[in-house]
């Protein structure tokens, strides 16, 4: 059966307290709703919902920040912002600061982002996207008797490769990795790949019909078939001691 | 207007030369092609009918390689293969060979892959994809008249997260990168992302539909809009002097 990725615009700016369920359901894709149904939602849209939104102006840059800021030509505030959000820095290089968030996500500027965004204010990635997730796929449950599995998304850089792609930062409903370790091939033996990060897969699918302004903040996954075994980011995320390029 | 991504199945085992455009359009699926689609193969698919299969019995391997394979608890013809088609080690530790490919790709084994063969074979990666992919689109029009994009996909691991997860390593006739940079978001502010792979999404995308036995080597994405720009592999590709992990 083919997959189908439909996109939920959403044209109005979503404010602190927004309930986006609500929002949801005054869209036709949203009251079509299918059991087992992937919803995925972008981390802007969330971090927005939370308030997950910093008044740059309030932001007193550190000596360290505003050093950093100068060598990078990047604004103090913004990296002071980074600074706070992050646990590790990965790299630092050429321009581009790459740290291990509190949650364990290794991405560029610790995911802080001024895009859609008014002038003087930046958006910090959810306090705890799993969560945010588990309480959109109960409410939604609640709503209407529908078993759905939300994901939360955001758009990474990678290495080796240019361009970047969507990937889950919060799960609920599902294991976000298929294992086949031990499965067999069509030749019975075992398989060379043992484990595909679905849940990123799905992020990326969705990306595609988004585009990269606010109307489409929401996207369904409808007829794909997982299995329902709980997890969430912290099973996409590699240990350091695993990762080679750490 | 939903994505739908259209999983073909075929459940012969493909053979050096076989006509891969034949086979498709024996598939209900194949004949229903339509203009601006994307054709998804998979690597194997296209490594097995160019005949990139290789008879590990044929295979002497240098001091070299068999000293990697001792210490590294693997096949020291495989070891060897992976040698072949390596430009550059990028990272060896915990059993993992992360190389270079004479393509530019930076994956783990060069590429090179065992599952869904018979015992004693491996595959290669085709010499040139983005040629192969370039093949079969033209062959399509020729047949159809349709135009159509085709990818050829692998599944590949990456830095920092767990699971694999499927990126282009062939493209013919699409740009495989939508580039935002200077592009206004919707408070007229520059984007932050400002490139996405939209070819690695696609091929994301298809692997949701694919599994990872070989009966669905084909996938075709309808209805995703994309600019009429050509492009290939190399555009998805950093420079080693850009990527600040290699």
């Amino acid at each position: 059966m083919s997959l189908q990725i439909i996109p939920v615009k959403i044209s109005r700016d979503i404010q602190p307290g927004d309930d986006l369920v609500e929002i949801l359901f005054k869209t036709k894709a949203g009251r079509g709703l299918q059991d087992g149904d992937i919803l995925v939602f972008t981390q802007k849209i969330i971090s927005k919902q939370e308030g997950r939104k910093v008044d740059l102006s309030k932001i007193r840059p550190t000596l360290f920040a505003a050093g950093i800021a100068s060598a990078y030509k990047k604004d103090p505030r913004i990296v002071q912002l980074i600074l706070d959000e992050t646990k590790r820095i990965v790299r630092m290089k050429n321009g581009i600061i790459i740290s291990q968030t509190r949650h364990g996500l290794v991405c560029a500027n610790a995911g802080i982002d001024e895009s859609n965004m008014e002038k003087g204010f930046a958006t910090l990635l959810p306090k705890d996207a799993d969560s945010s997730a588990q309480k959109l796929q109960k409410r939604i449950k609640a709503k209407t008797g529908k078993n759905v599995v939300v994901l939360i998304s955001d758009t990474f850089g990678r290495p080796f490769r240019e361009g970047q792609t969507d990937v889950a930062i919060g799960v609920s409903g599902m294991y976000p990795i298929i294992d086949y370790e031990g499965k067999q091939d069509n030749f019975k033996r075992v398989l060379r790949v043992t484990a595909i990060a679905i849940a990123d897969e799905i992020c990326s699918a969705t990306e595609l019909v988004r585009g990269k302004t606010l109307d489409t903040p929401i996207a369904i996954v409808r007829n794909y078939k997982f299995e329902k075994k709980n997890g969430g980011l912290q099973d996409l995320l590699r240990a350091k001691s695993l990762d080679l390029f750490r």
